[in-house]
């Protein structure tokens, strides 16, 4: 059914030795004449021979692929880092002879463990890369435990239990607090997932940080939590600027787009205007932002860059043999300035 | 360094047999009592005993792994249909014991082909899932004439060279001019990609079919092309808006979302209404559509639904052992009507 693979035979014949010798030079082990070894390599170019993956791989106890898998998204979101993340993955690792393997995602602990199980215990992958780490999280301990090789998109512990690169999420809140400071806004609300969330938690400590520098105490009807979605940014917003007068929020900051989009919602609905009369910040900077009326201002991931280097050290741990020391490594996300902070110049929706 | 994996020949120690009878029977080839069968299960089990994935694909000379990779999106664009159609493949996979593995994707076809190349002289992959399928498709060639097993999500040829699902794009234009008809608008211009794109063109031909219909001849204006991206709209809706009144369009419709989006904003900058003035629709159902000031009309694609059935009918032709019959199958999408076509009710953007 499909193409016949050339054996190591008919290269064997092709070049008038045995397949001892042609597996020997090709494993660069033989002792021959250059002539012997020429005709050989010869015989590999005319025919097209490529040593199988499956034998290799048997030999070596090496599948040379890396699995990943991630959260579904809802049909009202999107994965905003998943294309750019997934290509720098696999771009980096194919230029090493490694390849990535997708497998699902279930929501069911047990579920997914067995999934990790068969993964490892039918030999199909070298390594993972995790990027949805939670407290306590069940497959970084399962991965642990294993002694099975991982590195993380995104931290957990300190000192690391676990090599990891994360975008520094602290860094991303404090320049965006300092940017709405910079404008004049001193009552700065934040849109927050629960309490639970580590990144969300992460990010809050820059949130503060950026907040007690300049000597405003936060007022603690300016930090609302709920899931990162529009109805959330859309309710919070909404109790948010119907605070009496002298602690009603005049900036926002809002751990993803989705949240700002339904804080801007509302700040359109109650007769403000969203960047001129009350000030808001994303983080991801999806690629609509800069569509949005008006523009967002948001936080943008050095996505290509983690994805890249994520990859390059897991296959130096894998080709060196050595179990991936634990190590921390933190990127700075940039500010991306639009109108949704800076003021909007658009006509109005005359209606 | 990683997990070491119980043996074969350990199973056999521990169940007081030889490795050749623990095979056959794990292979479902031996003839022995049942009581020796049970022994050998019992110790499979006890031991934790998983068959390695690659000694197996040596032995049936099948990786069980699907390859599919993808065109990258520009950083202010982002492929709409990403997540749940890896989803859907991967999730189907993983029920019939196959993973998907991602390759990178090139411009330049040479290095594309060393790519595809490489994946089938290794024995990689068993088939692949195309998804960008263009006239003359080097890729679609190369496959055919290595009769290298593929399922193609998108059509090329009638009658098909190749086993394919499609949405039925010309459907969806369809039912958007029906729509914007059947909202008193007459005037309907169309943008879209450049007369190469085989996706541009079979839309286009629902449009042609819906205005012909009713009896609308198509004015050449009406017909604007370009890349898909927000400029693209823009640009084009400028253009459309400045034809004198009698030819003037009071509708539009665009082959993506983000044409559908730049033409809203042009729309606004004259100081017409969209959604009221002049009706838009879009096509992809983007996460943000709904978000959108207004929300935007658009053709939303059955996308779990074809990476179900793709990877299904795959992965049996895999197993039968059978080279893909071709055939083509056409799905329908789903009109979601939304405000930037039935008008838009927000307060005015107070400037």
């Amino acid at each position: 059914m499909t193409k016949k693979r050339v054996t190591l035979k008919e290269v064997a014949a092709r070049a008038s030795v045995s397949y001892q010798t042609v597996s020997k030079i090709l494993n660069h082990q033989a002792q021959v004449t250059d002539s012997t070894r020429q005709r050989v390599l010869e015989a590999v170019r005319e025919l097209g021979y490529t040593p199988s993956y499956t034998a290799r791989s048997l030999r070596s106890q090496r599948s040379k692929t890396i699995g990943y898998t991630w959260e579904p998204s809802s049909l009202d979101q999107f994965n905003p880092i998943l294309d750019e993340f997934l290509r720098s993955m696999f771009i980096t690792a194919e230029e090493r002879g490694y390849y990535l393997l997708c497998y699902p995602y279930y929501q069911d602990i047990e579920r997914q463990l067995e999934t990790y199980r068969q993964l490892i215990d039918t030999g199909r992958v070298d390594a993972f890369v995790l990027s949805i780490i939670n407290y306590n999280d069940p497959y970084v301990h399962y991965l642990l435990e294993q002694k099975f090789p991982f590195v993380g998109f995104g931290r957990l512990d300190d000192p690391p239990s676990f090599p990891n690169i994360d975008v520094d999420g602290g860094l991303g809140l404090h320049m965006a607090v300092e940017h709405l400071l910079s404008l004049g806004h001193h009552r700065i609300a934040a849109l927050v997932w629960p309490e639970d969330s580590r990144v969300g938690n992460s990010r809050m400590a820059g949130y503060y940080e950026a907040m007690n520098e300049i000597g405003v105490d936060v007022h603690p009807e300016w930090i609302k939590r709920g899931e990162g979605c529009y109805a959330t940014g859309f309710q919070a917003a909404n109790q948010l600027l119907d605070l009496p007068d002298d602690i009603r929020p005049t900036g926002i900051v809002a751990m993803n787009d989705l949240m700002a989009i339904g804080a801007i919602a509302a700040i359109r609905q109650k007769g403000l205007r969203p960047g001129k009369d009350v000030a808001v910040t994303g983080f991801d900077d999806t690629p609509s932002a800069r569509y949005l009326t008006p523009p967002l201002t948001s936080l943008r991931q050095p996505i290509s860059l983690i994805g890249r280097n994520l990859m390059e050290r897991l296959i130096t741990f894998l080709e060196t043999g050595k179990y991936p020391e634990p190590f921390a490594e933190l990127v700075a996300p940039e500010l991306v300035v639009r109108e949704s902070t800076t003021g909007l110049e658009v006509p109005p929706a005359t209606s």
